[in-house]
């Protein structure tokens, strides 16, 4: 394939290799360790967030009270006005969680000194890092919410349950976690909005691994409550074996194949495999969410998100008839879920050889979201979500969609690198 | 009400008060002792084993072998000759498992020395029993198989498994049950062919008391690979369980409520709530069932099987529809699984008010089978059952149902009670 003279079927060729990366990831979870100290480039004074990157002075709402609570935490400032005169100054600097491996749940802040999970694609080799669950309570960092109980949680993070994790992860030499998210899938799971059974499925697998190691009985009691306190721990480990399934996909020439969809205060972003690290920005999403008791569509604020790494990569939205729980948590009805995961199908490459929705007669799942077929089909892609509030913390969940306006920015940006409009 | 005078609106009031016991029982695992030492009643020489009791010499295939390996592992006879001989002159003696607060899986044995889960329900104060699952090898005891393999397995349960879980679940207080069963269901179980989801949640809630007790790491680990080597751990404790709340419904005059559906090698038998203990026999089941590779229907051989006690408080085929994971294990289709459970709403007295089924938008499983309703609609009840060959061992899975004809003759028995003919 000479450039300048990409053709359809350079695009075909091209998206069949990028999606079969994506389908024969294989990540494992190998270490659990200080985002400082493992994640390369990372900086003292560096803090990602998620999203396309903004300058500082465009940060708004929870995102950027996000940004200044990271600041505090990790001691780069002493007050907010400091804070904020420091990130004026870019003495704080800010970077975007899929530029450095990682992957931001809602705001999505690392700092140096906080833990996060060491995922691995043994097929490729590639790294992957997310940081770890706060907790149920709705008031956490990663929701543009920083005071003393959330200080708090983030050290016994840092303190206990990461050494705890770590220990134990690295007795066992590593997890496969696709094994597990196979089997969850099974167990009323779909991996984003619901990582119950997987959550448990992974401490099975850690158990006998904590029982090798030094650990006090109390460390360990209060590491295994968080695993199983709701349906959120694992989804930390989905997220970065996601990240690292969807990065093997990533900088095929020619393809069309999404490999972020990730949310800032702002905008919705994609990359496009054959586009690299280019953000493409569009609108904010359009939502239908069931709020929390007292909230109403005008307290949702945006604040960030990238757990649809998920959605990119065939679970979530596009695996939510396999978790018909969700419909108490984030509203809908069965038949609406059903519709909404057929519709993916639309819009996908392939049908995924390991996820597979049992309720759909073990059909796999739509998995490698095609340019080409958002933008002929005018289906944008699901993506299950928890939904903030302007007064910071979660104030609901439900289902978002990307603007189908990334798609068509997205399409003249491959059709100006690469000389051929890929639209159908 | 007064004898000989009942009527139809009795025997409505009569399936309501035990409908709503059924419904209101709260089963909470309180200890794992030896089957002598807790059973009221039971004896050195007594063996227990599943369905309407027969005389020795009409025990066959599975069955008879099960309760010879019982005499052995007991130690109540030597060899399968001497065995037999004391079966025969009645030194041995065979009981019914439900007649003795226990239900058994398959052929169901017990001899005094097995542990067995002491399930109480707190609503009602009535205690219940079932022994351990043996593990996934195909050949049991409890599908008839008796060798040094299956010597060593109940060996293993004895002296390790059962210790440190009855350690674990006194150290607990008791671990309410019900709460597990309603999660459970949200997380691909139907708590009859599958239970993982419970086996995990159950594992959670013992971990932390687990740490608390004495115990070997050794042993700790080999308890913990047993309770999620496959779907079938906690399948003993939802069958306890199960015993409680049904026997919670029976003995309540005038009510045509099922409180017992169970088979031995010969006939499917049903108890209802207004005749107390009695066996009411029909034919055996009907069968629909997807066999392990290289077994044919002609390899079916019927051993004994009363986990049916789980469709008979709402659970297991008349949850079905919470659980479509287990087509890959029995067969079936979603639509066929769904179909077959919303019949059995025809066939039940209510809908329970905490085993919910996802995909039915969290509608209570059809709960308390009214003989009345089987007879009007001609719709047998649903069990998911492991099917066991004429050689011994498990041969397959799939949905069996109850005959009509069984319910035919519960009406006759309760008609001669009664002197009202229950049937519409």
């Amino acid at each position: 394939m000479v450039n300048d003279t990409l053709t359809a079927a350079d695009i075909d060729s091209a998206n069949a290799v990028a999606v079969g990366r994506m389908l024969s990831a294989t990540p494992t979870v190998i270490d659990v360790r200080c985002a400082g100290e493992c994640i390369p480039g990372f900086a003292p004074n560096l803090i990602l967030t998620s999203g396309a990157p903004l300058p500082w002075h465009a940060y708004q709402g929870g995102q950027r009270a996000a940004l200044i609570g990271g600041a505090l935490y990790e001691g780069l400032a002493a007050s907010e006005p400091e804070a904020v005169a420091r990130f004026e100054a870019g003495e704080i600097l800010i970077g975007a969680c899929h530029d450095h491996g990682c992957v931001g749940s809602v705001a999505g802040i690392y700092t140096a000194s906080m833990p996060v999970f060491v995922v691995r694609n043994t097929d490729r080799g590639n790294l992957g890092y997310c940081n770890l669950y706060e907790g149920k309570a709705t008031k956490r960092l990663n929701y543009g919410v920083y005071d003393d109980d959330v200080r708090t949680r983030l050290d016994v993070l840092r303190d206990v349950v990461a050494p705890v994790l770590g220990r134990a992860i690295r007795s066992a030499g590593g997890i496969a976690l696709k094994p597990l998210m196979q089997r969850a899938l099974n167990m009323g799971d779909e991996l984003h909005s619901r990582n119950t059974a997987a959550s448990y499925l992974f401490m099975d697998k850690i158990f006998p691994h904590l029982l090798d190691v030094e650990v006090s009985k109390a460390d360990l009691k209060q590491t295994l409550a968080l695993l199983t306190e709701d349906n959120y721990f694992f989804l930390r480990l989905t997220m970065a074996a996601s990240k690292v399934t969807a990065d093997a996909a990533a900088g095929v020439k020619g393809s069309t194949l999404v490999t972020v969809m990730a949310l800032n205060c702002k905008a919705m972003a994609i990359r496009l495999s054959g586009l690299g690290s280019e953000w493409i920005s569009g609108p904010t999403p359009t939502v239908e969410a069931k709020l929390f008791d007292g909230f109403t569509e005008d307290d949702i604020a945006w604040m960030g998100g990238e757990s649809s790494i998920t959605e990119t990569i065939g679970l979530g939205g596009f695996a939510q008839a396999a978790a018909f729980p969700l419909q108490e948590y984030q509203g809908g009805s069965p038949e609406f879920m059903i519709a909404r995961n057929l519709e993916m199908y639309e819009i996908t490459l392939a049908e995924n050889d390991v996820f597979k929705i049992p309720y759909l007669k073990f059909r796999g799942t739509p998995t490698g979201i095609d340019l080409r077929k958002v933008i002929a089909t005018g289906i944008a892609p699901v993506i299950n979500a928890g939904i903030g509030g302007k007064n910071g913390g979660q104030i609901g969940a439900g289902m978002i969609r990307v603007p189908v306006e990334c798609f068509e920015q997205a399409a003249d940006a491959f059709a100006a690198r690469y000389g051929i409009d890929p639209r159908p």
